[in-house]
């Protein structure tokens, strides 16, 4: 395998062998090194001195379902910590069968320069990026499979990244004409904006499959892995998750009182009837959208959506829980049609949905439009594209947009905003939020799944259910899998060690395996710990802890000292 | 002595004996006491748990020439830290001459219960803001002494602190007519209106002086400090910084080529000359303004100015150097005339004109105006008092400016913006603003008067003076005393000791009076410890570091290791 660096100060591209220290690493565990090793923790996260690294996971290119999925990661504008997000689509595929253990790109491109990195299957260069400047995403892949061929992957970022906006992610296409893939959190999009790379361009390699160390071995875990996915009750065909996708928990976050409502001032929103899973299929299906297909290339699960309007025509693609929660719920909307308008706006803006949505929520709180209208939403999110004052406001998060406009009920933590689970009635997701060194996260440790073993609204558990999610979201975001695809690995880890030993030849225990998981988090809280990130960074927002939510009425009342002793058996 | 505590929450006063801890402690070094003991570090500034402290210097309403300024405090919106802002007007002496060792704000009002503090000389009550809501500090002083007697002090805040603007300082009223003091820096003024409290109003005190512990002691020291800042060649009758106040230095600041210019991009302004403190007492002088006055009673140094338009109509005073820095050659403009008007606009809305400036320079950067084109310029500033959303990105300070604007040069160090030197030329105020607990800040330990002592250019010595100066200014903070009044301290502290020794009775040696100037130091850091700040919080930005300032094409290159050791020897 080989990393391609490039150099945006020179417009230079360089490959180079792996050096040992990265050898046995990939996705968000590569980042995490990366970072370490080679970005100043204090420097400007919109600077010359961050870097943004690409790298598929352990097992991508190795057509393992749902294993597909592409990482991005540098130190963030957001968190100010080491940040890694993912996407589906066919990068994570493309990057891993040409070999490529990581693109890390360096420096800046001169002012007002934009460019675009072009990967062949052997070589790559860096273009100008001539009319894709201050294009949206869907544009963006548009012109450029137009100009480089319908088969080739476009990674790119929209306006919103272009401005350098702290809400901005990374787009990645898919399969046919998918462009909805985004890696979208802890403002990635703009740090590859402040690069003046506005996009990369991968030739779809042929024929091409990476070495096997013991393809046997390593087959036939695979294989025993999709099958579990398969069988899966939630996962397999007449699986909830397969039928709704993510959208399947809307009733039950609502029902245990913590789907984000109105600025996260409820835990109960009246519209969630009709935001429901199982709604958005009925309605999917009816109008002549997609339901259960697939955003990664042979991925099993296949709980993709494309959601179209009344006519037929496709407004978004895949219309997700977060979205659902933090575009819809928490500004007071209980219908899909504009949730979709909003998300498909988001998309092409190149915007994280879910720091987007809740700016939006504090946006509004501030008077800058009205819960549950509409029209003065879409206004105001319109606002981000154009790149208006107030736009650049809500384009840099919660975080930014309550410091502006004065509002204090921002839900964030470690300057990123919280996903759709109000941690007040989800305290495990409290902890996390906390305590992840990727920021609020919904896939860096989701207690959700595990509400009937501990208790929500309760304390007890809570920090020790966290610090295991959060060594299996390391693994999942190493290798490379979704988070649906969980549940075989968690039932028996040696499956995933079959299949990088049949990769790798490594020899991996699963000590090792455990050990590797481990290592993500401890190495992304040192680079954490020198960018100069405390306990005081690792709390949740005061109001959190005064504010009762209803229906519970519950607080976060998990104590400091829970907080601080998460990682103690790390 | 007393302390009255006012619990905006329930809007109840309470008078309060002093607790040995803070029995021996006055203006700063009591704020950062109170700080420590009572507020949690980790505590939204802006929340009910921070508290807004208002304590005179320990010689307050002693009499002593130059040592009437009040001290206001509490964690800064800013830094995030400990701050405290002093200003001169009748408040300290005032305060002092009651007996109040501190008034200390605690919770916050109802929402938009808007209420005033009225002080008597026994008594406090907390009552309607009533019209003073949403007026400038011009109006609300008036409006005030109108109500209540002429001759009491006013202490408020404009519509910069009424919408919890992190630019928002608090304007304290002074003799006769005088509006112009104000304690500008860290956001203080936010801290106020998050509380809900336009203005405080105390009584004029009638013939109150506080007791003294050995009366004959306390009057010979402060008959001949008085004696000797009267005799100092600079602040005499005859001395540049009476004649011509703190703008004296504009053009040696100037030749040094530490003069910000146009966001801090050249050390030198061309526009200089007819900034200099020589062309502003002419002016003033012909136009028949004030010049060689004092804003504090008794003070025998009189820096202060009132300059006054071409028809003779005051615009602002007093007209000062950071303010000309910072509204004039920083934002290119070399005109007294406007850069007075643009001083008068942020003393009304209650802004900081350093952090206003600042970011008003990085708004410019941003292309919201032009760098010498004073109508572009007003217009943006009078966005901060209508509370657009453009006003309320720059009324939030420059690095809140840069961040949602886009703009990486902000010339700002632990969250706050820099005064009138480029760090990069002026070295010794590089390891100030960057170490300093209370952020960048020209009041903190301040090294231009020691340019011929130590090479400003070189990096040589640099950390060592500003830790003795950081000592220095922790003194001048906590006893009341004005910057310019350090001379006779430093030159012999037995008199500051004897002073004390006069007032209280502590018998205090030189020993113990350096002890407690390190102890405010010691406090304010711990606080800043706990409040989650780091070595990375301790620094220049990024750009100064890499961009050669003109003229001496200076980068700001004093080692971490030294900024990370000043205080190893406190």
């Amino acid at each position: 395998m080989k990393l391609l660096r490039v150099d945006m100060n020179q417009s230079q591209v360089r490959w180079e062998p792996v050096p040992p220290v990265y050898e046995r690493l990939g996705g968000r565990a590569l980042i995490a090194r990366v970072l370490l090793e080679e970005v100043p923790p204090t420097c400007d996260a919109l600077g010359p001195l961050n870097k943004l690294i690409l790298a598929p996971g352990l097992l991508g290119g190795c057509s393992v379902t749902a294993a597909g999925r592409l990482s991005v990661g540098g130190k963030s504008p957001l968190t100010k910590g080491a940040k890694e997000a993912n996407a589906g689509g066919t990068a994570g595929d493309v990057l891993g069968k040409l070999g490529i253990k990581a693109v890390i790109l360096e420096g800046q491109a001169p002012k007002d320069q934009w460019l675009i990195l072009r990967i062949h299957s052997d070589s790559a260069e860096l273009l100008p990026a001539g009319n894709s400047r201050g294009l949206g995403t869907y544009a963006t892949s548009d012109l450029l499979q137009e100009m480089y061929g319908a088969s080739c992957t476009v990674i790119s970022i929209g306006q919103a990244g272009e401005m350098c906006m702290g809400g901005a992610g990374i787009c990645v296409t898919g399969e046919g004409r998918q462009r909805s893939n985004h890696a979208a959190r802890g403002g990635l999009g703009a740090v590859m904006g402040s690069k003046g790379l506005k996009a990369i361009v991968v030739d779809k390699p042929t024929g091409k499959t990476p070495p096997f160390a013991d393809a046997d071995l390593f087959r036939g875990a695979a294989r025993t892995f999709a099958q579990k996915l398969i069988n899966d009750p939630k996962l397999g065909t007449k699986g909830s998750q397969h039928l709704y996708g993510t959208a399947s928990i809307v009733a039950a976050v609502n029902e245990m009182g913590s789907f984000p409502t109105r600025n996260f001032s409820n835990g109960n929103f009246e519209g969630a009837e009709t935001l429901r899973g199982e709604h958005l299929r009925e309605v999917t299906l009816a109008r002549g959208g997609e339901a259960g297909t697939r955003c990664m290339p042979g991925c099993v699960i296949a709980c993709r959506n494309v959601y179209v309007d009344a006519t037929g025509k496709p407004i978004v693609g895949t219309l997700q829980y977060e979205t659902i929660a933090l575009l819809g719920s928490n500004l007071g909307l209980g219908n899909l049609d504009e949730v979709a308008v909003l998300n498909r706006m988001c998309n092409d803006f190149g915007l994280d949905t879910i720091e987007t949505g809740a700016a939006l929520g504090v946006a509004i709180e501030a008077g800058q439009g009205q819960f549950g209208d509409f029209e003065s939403i879409r206004r105001l999110l319109a606002h981000v594209g154009e790149g208006t004052v107030l736009g650049r406001i809500i384009g840099n998060g919660a975080v930014a947009t309550g410091r502006v406009l004065g509002i204090r009920r921002v839900p964030a933590a470690v300057g990123q905003a919280m996903p759709g689970y109000d941690p007040r009635s989800l305290k495990g997701n409290g902890v996390t939020y906390a305590t992840s060194p990727q920021g609020a996260d919904h896939t860096a440790g989701n207690a959700f799944g595990a509400r009937k073993e501990v208790n929500p609204l309760g304390i007890q558990g809570q920090k020790e259910l966290s610090l295991r999610l959060q060594i299996i979201a390391a693994m999942l975001d190493s290798t490379g899998l979704c988070l649906f695809a969980r549940p075989p690995i968690i039932a028996n880890p040696q499956l995933m060690v079959d299949m990088i030993n049949g990769r790798y030849g490594w020899g991996w225990t699963v000590e090792d395996y455990d050990r590797f998981n481990r290592d993500v988090l401890r190495t992304e809280l040192e680079f954490n710990r020198r960018a100069g990130l405390t306990t005081a960074d690792y709390r949740l927002p005061e109001f959190m802890h005064t504010e009762p939510l209803p229906p519970h009425n519950a607080t976060f009342d998990v104590p400091d000292t829970d907080l601080d002793t998460v990682f103690e058996t790390l």
